[in-house]
């Protein structure tokens, strides 16, 4: 007994490769004891990949990492990846995430995604699970904490006792690329979107005003001339993202642990104070390498 | 003196071409004494005409219409028609739009549109002004009223003494073609709309979830099987409808004139009367009628 335990905790830090794939890019991973010694990252997300093409991917991995474990996250574990990893619903520990990997061939396991569903609510993620779990796991987020995960579908999750409780999701940056590309006021959305003046009137505006009018107000200022050129899509990214943030920000002095670098953490950072919340950064990819690891440990 | 009054009386009541332009579609109404004597619809919306095409396409009106004056309003007064008419501020009386119309040429008269533009907020309408001013001038609502209008941006106006004191606009109906055509819950969104249970599932949901969280709903309720087929829709259009309707709607038992026919009628009634709201239906093209007959009688 003595010497299987041994072997568990050796294989435990045996090298592994760790793999976030999602719907539009992929990055690799090579981990040992818990630490990235190589790290790639490239457009293959699962779009790219042809009907029947995973295979193919999959062997290409495994030989250029010689034939090492490979431990798969994101939406390459959906209906529409290579192997659907079903679901872990809530609330979902790290050891129960561990339990429902899925592992289609020796050697390569997948993450399941986290769900809620009760009668009235239905909530998915694929991918963020790891980065949540992990941020608790690496002492980067408090085991009661709400976490948020900005993006093309934004993520807040409610953490209880380390695990997740609840989340919710909005369409937050899928909504501004689709007035930006397709809607009467997507004319108006040039220039740069920052943290500015414009924003932040976009943040505030929101909180007294209904989203579908005040989006329409774009078009009102723009033919009464009461915008400078190129503001309103950072007018347009406050509307939006304020509105994220406001109906998640429940009390003034709340905290919010933030899992973004780089514009949208300083866009999301901006409306949360203003929304009445306390920002906390946090390393999105350290909480995903940290939660990989664990999950790949608890495995073994 | 008085023969120049008796004069005026008479031209007010010769007949008239009215047209009611908008983007995609005209109206044409010969009008004697008040009462519409013809009329033709046809699809040649103002961005059916081409680059320079105003021109002959009112020429051919006045040609058909045996030359009688012609009073246009709608798009056709926006910088993207034939001539831009601009817009009366808030307060708007019948009296004050009438006023206001421009005459590009000897016979021809189009409507000014109406604005909100204060420090804080801007508004636009161009068209819509004339349906509700005429509704309060045809005695069908009553002088201080709210008037909802709803389309591809349904408008809800604030009249007082008969004026148009203040409006709102949502993009309601753009936001639901937005989705359905563009949107990854688009997919989900086939099937009719009607003010069925999904309908009315999606204007209670709205209630208490915010608009960028509950659409992506739509997308995790497909996902885990948890709405039956064809009915994504009619809950999508219910959480829109269902937003417009609850922004408005400030206490129970107000009573909102709506200005519909149709779907669109059967859709508010619904979503107003979950909203606390009680409705009243106002005839549209009577209003009109009503409204753009007054002001060709002002102008005389």
């Amino acid at each position: 007994m003595q010497r299987a335990v041994a072997d568990s905790r050796e294989e435990a830090h045996l090298p592994f490769i760790a793999v976030d794939w999602g719907t539009t890019n992929r990055r690799v991973y090579r981990i040992e004891r818990g630490n990235v010694v190589a790290t790639e990252r490239d457009d293959i997300g699962i779009l790219s990949v042809p009907m029947g093409g995973f295979p193919a991917q999959i062997a290409e991995l495994r030989t250029r990492f010689g034939g090492l474990p490979i431990v798969r996250a994101g939406m390459v574990g959906s209906d529409r990846g290579w192997h659907d990893a079903g679901y872990v619903c809530r609330t979902a520990t790290i050891e129960s995430v561990a339990a429902a990997m899925v592992q289609p061939e020796h050697g390569v396991a997948i993450v399941p995604g986290v769900c809620v569903n009760t009668r009235g609510r239905t909530e998915v993620m694929r991918g963020e699970e790891v980065q949540l779990l992990g941020a608790v796991a690496a002492g980067l987020a408090p085991v009661d904490a709400l976490l948020c995960q900005p993006g093309t579908h934004s993520k807040w999750a409610v953490m209880k006792d380390g695990a997740i409780a609840d989340f919710t999701t909005a369409m937050t940056g899928e909504m501004f690329a689709l007035l930006k590309s397709h809607a009467l006021i997507g004319r108006e959305m040039y220039g740069d979107v920052e943290a500015d003046a414009a924003f932040r009137e976009g943040v505030e505006t929101c909180a007294d005003t209904d989203l579908l009018s005040a989006l329409f107000g774009v078009r009102a200022a723009s033919l009464l001339g009461k915008r400078a050129p190129g503001e309103a899509a950072a007018y347009v990214s406050g509307l939006l993202i304020g509105s994220d943030c406001r109906a998640r920000i429940t009390r003034p002095g709340m905290t919010i642990h933030l899992l973004a670098d780089g514009l949208l953490s300083r866009l999301y950072s901006a409306a949360i104070t203003i929304a009445g919340g306390r920002v906390v950064i946090v390393d999105s990819q350290v909480s995903f390498i940290a939660g990989i690891a664990r999950i790949r440990n608890l495995m073994s």
